[in-house]
């Protein structure tokens, strides 16, 4: 095996295919980056002697076929969507594949078959989900093999700006993908709390953020996902009294981002017609309905959620330009389409912005009669808005188990995310060695 | 042309199938029922000897095909995602269609190969859309016809329980299917006033009801709808000031289904999981997260949602039993379909019961300098839980217009609503014969 195809060659690839053609001599692979933007494939792998840039449309079948055909690895940066287009050929013609999405029922449904044939397609290999998995089971293992039985497990993550980069109202600059940002937390979080499931509608989600102490960096503020209860088994954690998987803010982010949602600004259900010629002040009365009880727009809007109107909130508001009379300038928008644009300018990371992501589990567990509390954190800081901590740790964890695939250390086939402790082990060892490490503090409770 | 097909014979199909089957006889047609259910269409049929019962498995292509090809109409009661189907038939075999669903966008994508083969595809004939189309632009073509111009016009419907069979705290008993009950208003309400676009998102539009007085019935309430903008267009409204669409309840109904929503029991979006061991009780507390204050779980419920724990709204959810000991007893199901069961056994129709259906337009025009309000009101109830006014307003304006096409009268082919004057025209004009007759006052303002 020496043949490594990566399809899609979009911003959150770069630490990746960096990772991939650095160890490519070494190892003497060959690493093809295909994209249908074929400049954008060829800024990537940059004339390296161990790569090469191809086009590629990826929806075209035969095309398709030929360029998975001539590779041993396939990893998938594409929309999760043709992963399964992906998946097929791959299962076709004997190839292993890797993404960093989450894996789909769909993908499951193909575990025997994948199996049959020794391949190992496994997905969940970024950030989160990835690493949060990776990191997360090696310590319940460890609780486990050491006679802990664990009461309780928190874990969460958040993609920051790092606080030297840190210059506008909101404590917050877009480091990944800015639709899943406007969306976020849109359904109903689900965890477990002193045994009991707990469900919070979007609607209430925000305002019941609460305060966390992030080990050497202060308080922050969580709010909880959808997702808690999905890996209850993969974790082995059916019987556990608390779960919860959370998101890290600034404190005062929450709130604020609660008044778009009281207002309507995330709404992604409908469009607006000739929302072009609409300003934003506009878009934003069109909100109030009848409630215009107050004078004028901005205390109409601070009567509306509940605060002053010269708030923090308030002042965030405005700060972010719902209250100007520029125009949308967006054609037939939703409400969150129109968010998501204002949101690209306001929150862009500069060109020397670092940003930072923070991940921290905290486990509870009882050990010859004593409870324990164990907290994990990641801290990691970006060099620039171009090396952020977010793309090397949605890379490198997918880069790390690809080399380790191609160099037939993992053993396991099938359909998996990296819950298995012969992937964990393997990639959480090679991020230490590049000083990506969790710091851990352990307490009697 | 003799020979009708309807497809499906579910409840709704019962006032459309005797209207049938009543016109067969006299204009010498003869009709076919066909459903998967055939004791169903059995049933419907009743031995009529005009009319016979079909079973058939409309997915079925081959079968669809073959019964379509031997009839000249089509009249297709099946969910809408079957009529994409339905109609692509038609078009290839040459056969009318009419629904009373939603025209689709797909729909009217084949309307010039509809035309071009002179046929009639026609959607919306049942009460909402249907008859509102037929009755406002009745009203809004005589309003222009005699000189005036339209300043506003608002739409309201409420399929309802009548006043005589109204023995519940909520006041409303289900004449039509339950799963819109529960998704009422999901999504972003939008209208015009002033000139401007008004956006109401769902967490807000149940506490912006507003009353509204039905002439000769008293006072009522109305939240907006959806789609109000979305026939601005086909009414020939571009620019009307004052445009709004809504539904007609109950006073104080409106309050407490935003309880329910506030609570989070109209959530679609989540399954929960072994929801059949859980109790209604322990559902609505996993609802509450952490908002658990107060000591019993009325009192937080109360709390949460911001009314007294005596107070009328904490009385209608306490009859509903959402803070029941009773087994939920329905696997994996998500809230919106737990209340949806929960709803069909407390609001159910006894058999004795009548419904009311009322749909109110009012019309504000300038005319020769003056400005007047025509208000044109219908009230209509069922005879008991079967004979519903319901079913027949939604059966007896398609089986108007399937008379009219059957007798050559409509003479407009295409893919069309019943916006068009030869067709209300027509419909409504029989529909008076039966004594379903809109009452019109007119004030100058």
């Amino acid at each position: 095996m020496n043949k490594i195809l990566v399809l899609g060659a979009g911003r959150s690839a770069t630490a990746l295919i960096n990772y991939l053609l650095d160890e490519a001599c070494k190892n003497s692979w060959f690493v093809t980056v295909a994209d249908s933007n074929l400049e954008a494939a060829q800024q990537k792998v940059n004339d390296h002697s161990c790569g090469r840039a191809i086009w590629l449309n990826v929806t075209n079948v035969e095309d398709r076929k030929a360029v998975i055909a001539k590779t041993d690895l396939v990893i998938s940066l594409l929309p999760p969507f043709l992963h399964t287009l992906v998946a097929e050929d791959c299962l076709l013609l004997g190839k292993h594949l890797l993404t960093a999405s989450y894996v789909s029922q769909g993908f499951y449904s193909k575990a025997d078959e994948v199996r049959e044939k020794a391949l190992i397609f496994m997905g969940e290999l970024g950030l989160d989900p990835g690493l949060d998995h990776m990191s997360a089971m090696q310590k319940i293992n460890e609780i486990r093999e050491g006679g802990g039985k664990l009461t309780a497990f928190r874990s969460f993550t958040g993609g920051l700006v790092a606080p030297e980069s840190d210059d506008n109202p909101w404590h917050y600059k877009i480091s990944w993908n800015p639709r899943n940002v406007v969306l976020a937390g849109q359904g109903t979080a689900q965890y477990i709390k002193d045994g009991k499931y707990k469900f919070v509608p979007y609607h209430r989600l925000f305002s019941q953020a609460v305060p966390i102490d992030i080990q050497g960096m202060g308080t922050y503020e969580v709010y909880a996902n959808r997702d808690s209860l999905l890996y209850r088994s993969s974790y082995g954690l059916d019987d556990i009294p608390q779960l919860i998987r959370g998101t890290i803010r600034y404190p005062g982010y929450s709130r604020a981002w609660n008044a778009l949602i009281k207002i309507g600004y995330t709404n992604a259900d409908f469009p607006i017609m000739n929302s072009e010629d609409l300003t934003y002040y506009q878009l934003t009365e069109a909100f109030l309905g009848n409630n215009n009880r107050a004078s004028t727009l901005k205390e109409c809007i601070a009567d509306l959620i509940n605060e002053d109107v010269d708030s923090d909130v308030m002042h965030k508001l405005e700060w972010l330009g719902i209250f100007s009379r520029k125009k949308i300038n967006l054609k037939d928008a939703t409400p969150a389409k129109i968010l998501e644009e204002l949101l690209l300018k306001k929150w862009k990371l500069k060109k020397n912005d670092k940003d930072m992501v923070i991940m921290q589990h905290e486990f509870e567990y009882t050990q010859n009669g004593k409870n324990y509390l164990l907290t994990s954190t990641l801290v990691m800081k970006g060099e620039d808005s171009q090396h952020t901590a977010m793309s090397k740790l949605v890379g490198l964890p997918l880069g790390i188990t690809a080399k380790m695939v191609m160099a037939g250390k993992l053993t396991t086939p099938g359909v998996n995310i990296p819950v298995l402790k012969e992937v964990y082990t393997l990639v959480l060892d090679e991020l230490e060695k590049m000083g990506i490490v969790f710091q851990d503090s352990l307490v009697e409770i």
